[in-house]
């Protein structure tokens, strides 16, 4: 997969906000939270783990107890490979030298066989690879390589990657050649192993992959083995397995539904879908499509956020999607977008680029507070005061976000995902420079196509696309796949301001030419407020619409409606506008003519409610929350 | 509170069918199923219980092991009790016979010192009264109580009376005399210790009443205390006591919300009732009101059912009620009805006889299939197949009946409500004699009054009941305290045709006359279809109406209805009619003019749901899920 993510430089109105709050405030925040210098509502101690191990690997002793959830080290992994893309758009050294010395405090926990993981190497040595249903090592160890890799693309430092190396030659040693049974409870390792065979090129990186991937589910007793042998647990007591929530039921290649836990699931798919396209393997590709289809098309919210349920953070039935107890959990929606752009490398087709988008601006984005400081986990799509968050049904669907969680895996998630929204936004297959996102920035091409490529992005607010070539001779010939979005239906390209026929393929609109520095080739999408319907077996959703503008899913706030959301109603056909406003740091708001419909006396009446004509007003659903508590709806009652 | 169970023989086209179904199928499939002689879905145990008890007490040896629930006992009781009623219907001495054995029985279950209680004699003799938090001793004994007054006032054997009089002897030992701390998990025995004392005038009967209710919640550390003492466990491990869930978190007289287990809360606020009309408390009664009015004006289904969640069967927060997750108990709506009478004797208001006429029809009915083989639960508000049931949320809310529960609370409380139809139905105070229910028959005032009522009715279907008098002389002088019901706006009163006026007090229409035998005072409703409104705080009924002809609350099920509810939206001002259906034995069925809107293709669309007028037909609620497995729903969206 060419990975752009560290020859793009962002340069952004949207976007360059949310990449200076990741340096400035969310970097240096969750470096505070791991080493613990500050006050939060969880500790984390996920730095002080690596201490105690490395203590316990030098001395033999530990001066305290392991502390936080059995894959605490993750978090740790998460944050460098957030200050990795952080640093290709940011250069700071100092910055840098902590992070060397936190790689360094890593190395020293290390063991001498390779094997790394502070869960075990304080608490459990003697139990290493014997609860992979439970334990995360090989989770862990993914979210190692994945930074591994990322801290050397972008600092050219190989210390983290040889350590990691160590580790993966220690768990092909483990796996493969000592044919340990078993693969993880967590998928995340496979996607990991694959970016280190992309940047190592050990095969023995990718075997392992694919053998993780085929022996998933197709020993689903596995884990009730390992179980009989050593009955230990990471947290109570140890259940029997729920193998469709572990996601190994049965083998993947047999799997037509997106069931159980939806991170888990997304990872595994990714690293499917990688393990495909290195092995082109058919049967590996369609099962990829396949369950692409059973999300997209059964099992996704309208924010692009999936997980119906809390119990399990999972994947329920076709078309059972709530609003208001959804689990939505940020990382889900970030690893959809994992799964998306890796499914636009087996097949360029828009359905893959259109999915990320919805995903990036409504299901990663409202995970964190315009600040930088605050994050959701999970992500309603209705909130009501009193009941969300308080309802013993509700408990996890909270109305505000908090500054931490004991489980942390999704503020460095998104720490992660925005700096390198590059790798996202771009791809490339020989002379084809396909445009997935409208990210604004410059693409460097000079190894590869002689010239660079600087995109001028008014999205998300404004319907133009500029791109301008910088050829290193005369002109630069390219190949230029640009999406046609999906809520754009009348997309136009215009060269130097002369409109450009362009045929569709895909989805993508494909313009090939000689570029010269003052070409300038631009995109002019249709920015109408669109109304978007469910289908008709989502109950929640019945004679409910929502508002769409550009990428933006929009949502009504109680503070911008009277105190009172639920008892509003919109106009089918009624007038729609947006304005420009300088409310949450500028956006574009729109107002929709509505009926507010009250009936606030009794609990039921013969009487219909009294109906009052009143402007619906609107906010970006990424911007949800930002006021303090107050109801909130993206599914709105239309007549 | 004046008792016409016994003075009351039911004659009602509606309600003869269903107190033949009690008699003919119920009680005698109950008893299989006690007595094990049938294979259901979850075994029973109940009789076996009492003979390993016998046994014990016996010999000190038990030949097998306790079974079932720590409350088997009382779904013995309820079925006792159930017959009961049923023996006031329909004399049958066969059945009373073998009732008797039942009885002796359990008399032979009984310890010298009057303790009664199968789990605890069977597996726990030396911890009684150790656990009332989780062990339901109170409640079976309660349970009990009221099946041993119904059986006497019936039957006029005391054998169980006496039993039973020697068991609240015994409570009334240990908690009053002994002055043992603590009280009842599981509200029940307040009521039942009333029921008692209004049967057989022992004072300590009520004392005992008083103390567990003025107890509860004054000393909230109790069951925290009780479980120190002795940390047994019912079942696995014991976890602290949920205080808001057994209703102990504050003196009843401070509770202003609803909350917690939901039957729980009912039995104990009936036995609050019980107690404030005997001692004439007005803080008691109060309190009573305050929690009426929380159910009633914020927390309620339309069905009359509540209990909005699964977890803790509980009341959950003001406004949230969810329809296709819905708890809404049988039993919660059997207790919500306990209750209304109660309040009914404290304040003769329509309020309260207008929820219990709700709960009946809407709440309780459906808990039990047509041919009186099958129950619900749990009865949802909507149902889909393949989530209802099925998803990790749902698997509650099942879509078809099961045959019998491991929790057989349910069944057994439906039971025992309908042929004691007469207790609900009339009230009487000096010479005013009150008709809550409409519910034909004849009512024996020959004690009283020297005379007899007798009443005529179409209800549901029609709306027309007459009353006839049969004075043992010339006249009887009664003040006839007629309900008007919240659904008929124009309840007209003719007494021989000629058209009476009256007024309304608290919503009863009092007509005073002395009737001959050749009156006829007949009261004519209008049975108008309505359509009813939720209070747009309640997010699961926003833009959605519900269709009600007189106390019926109608539905749509798929099979009346091209297998697709969930696309229908019904036409508020649309064309509304009625029409005799032969099917499910004969019912009124109501037709509406809607519209079907399919989106079925994509998930989401920009494009609204393809349009199509179509007529939904919709059914008495309780007739729902009587041919297989379809789709549900009460609340259907209007435009």
């Amino acid at each position: 997969m060419q990975d752009f993510m560290n020859q793009f430089q962002v340069d952004d109105p949207f976007f360059n906000r949310y990449l200076s709050l990741v340096k400035d405030v969310v970097i240096p925040y969750q470096e505070k939270v791991l080493k613990d210098e500050i006050n939060v509502s969880e500790k984390s101690r996920a730095i002080n783990n690596f201490e105690l191990a490395a203590e316990k690997l030098t001395t033999g002793e530990c001066s305290q107890e392991y502390y936080g959830m059995v894959f605490q080290d993750s978090d740790v992994a998460k944050w460098i490979e957030a200050v990795a893309y952080s640093l290709n758009a940011f250069p700071d050294k100092e910055l840098e030298t902590r992070c060397d010395t936190i790689i360094d405090l890593i190395g020293r926990a290390q063991w001498e066989d390779g094997y790394l993981n502070t869960y075990f190497t304080v608490k459990e040595p003697e139990r290493r690879w014997t609860n992979l249903e439970e334990a995360h090592e090989l989770y862990c160890a993914g979210h190692m390589m994945e930074a591994a890799v990322a801290y050397s693309e972008v600092t050219g430092k190989r210390k983290l990657l040889n350590i990691m190396c160590k580790m993966a030659d220690h768990i092909y040693q483990h796996f493969i050649i000592d044919r340990a049974e078993g693969y993880p409870g967590h998928p995340e390792v496979e996607l990991a192993l694959i970016r280190m065979y992309e940047a190592t090129s050990n095969e023995n990186y990718k075997t392992l992959a694919m053998n993780f991937i085929d022996k998933r589910g197709a020993d689903p007793g596995y884990y009730e083995k390992e179980k009989l042998r050593d009955d230990w647990a990471v947290r109570g007591v140890r259940n029997p397995p729920n193998l469709e929530y572990l996601l190994a039921n049965e083998p993947v290649r047999d799997q037509k539904k997106a069931i159980g836990h939806a991170v888990r699931a997304v990872y595994l798919y990714s690293g499917m879908a990688d393990v495909a396209r290195h092995s082109n393997d058919a049967t590996l590709k369609d099962a990829c499509k396949t369950l692409w289809s059973s999300i997209v098309n059964q099992r996704m919210y309208v924010t692009g956020s999936i997980g119906s349920a809390y119990e399990g953070e999972a994947f329920t039935k076709d078309y059972h999607l709530p609003n208001d107890t959804a689990y939505s959990e940020t990382c889900a929606a970030v690893g959809l977008i994992y799964l998306a752009r890796r499914m636009l490398e087996l097949w360029p087709s828009s359905e893959y680029a259109d999915v990320m988008e919805r995903a990036l601006y409504n299901g990663v984005l409202p995970g964190m507070s315009l600040d930088g400081t605050k994050f959701f986990y999970v992500n309603p799509l209705e909130v009501t005061p009193g009941i969300s968050g308080e309802a013993v049904t509700h408990k996890h669907a909270l109305p505000e976000r908090p500054n931490w969680f004991a489980c942390a895996c999704c503020p460095p998630n998104v720490a992660r995902l925005i700096p390198s929204i590059g790798r996202y936004a771009w791809g490339q297959k020989r002379n084809t420079v396909y445009t997935h996102l409208f990210v604004g920035g410059t693409l460097d091409l000079t190894s590869s196509l002689r010239g660079k490529i600087t995109l001028h992005s008014s999205l998300p607010y404004e319907g133009r696309v500029d791109y301008h070539f910088k050829p290193e001779e005369k002109t630069m010939s390219v190949n230029m796949a640009i999406r046609k979005p999906y809520w754009s239906e009348k997309m136009a390209v215009t060269l130097n301001n002369q409109k450009v026929d362009y045929q569709l393929e895909q989805g993508y609109a494909y313009i090939s030419g000689a570029f010269s520095e003052e070409d300038v080739l631009a995109i002019i999408f249709d920015m109408d407020i669109r109304t978007v319907f469910a289908n008709t077996k989502i109950s929640s959703d019945s004679q409910k619409m929502v508002v769409q503008r550009g990428p933006l899913i929009y949502c009504a706030e109680g503070v911008d409606n009277d105190d009172d959301v639920l008892s509003l109603t919109i106009k089918k056909d009624g007038s729609k506008s947006v304005s420009w406003s300088g409310l949450l740091g500028g956006m574009a708001m729109i107002q929709c003519d509505g009926v507010r419909k009250e009936l606030a006396l009794d609990l039921y009446s013969f009487e219909g409610p009294e109906e009052k004509d009143t402007q619906i007003n609107y906010i970006p659903y990424f911007m949800w929350a930002n006021r303090g508590l107050n109801e909130m709806r993206v599914w709105i009652p239309y007549v």
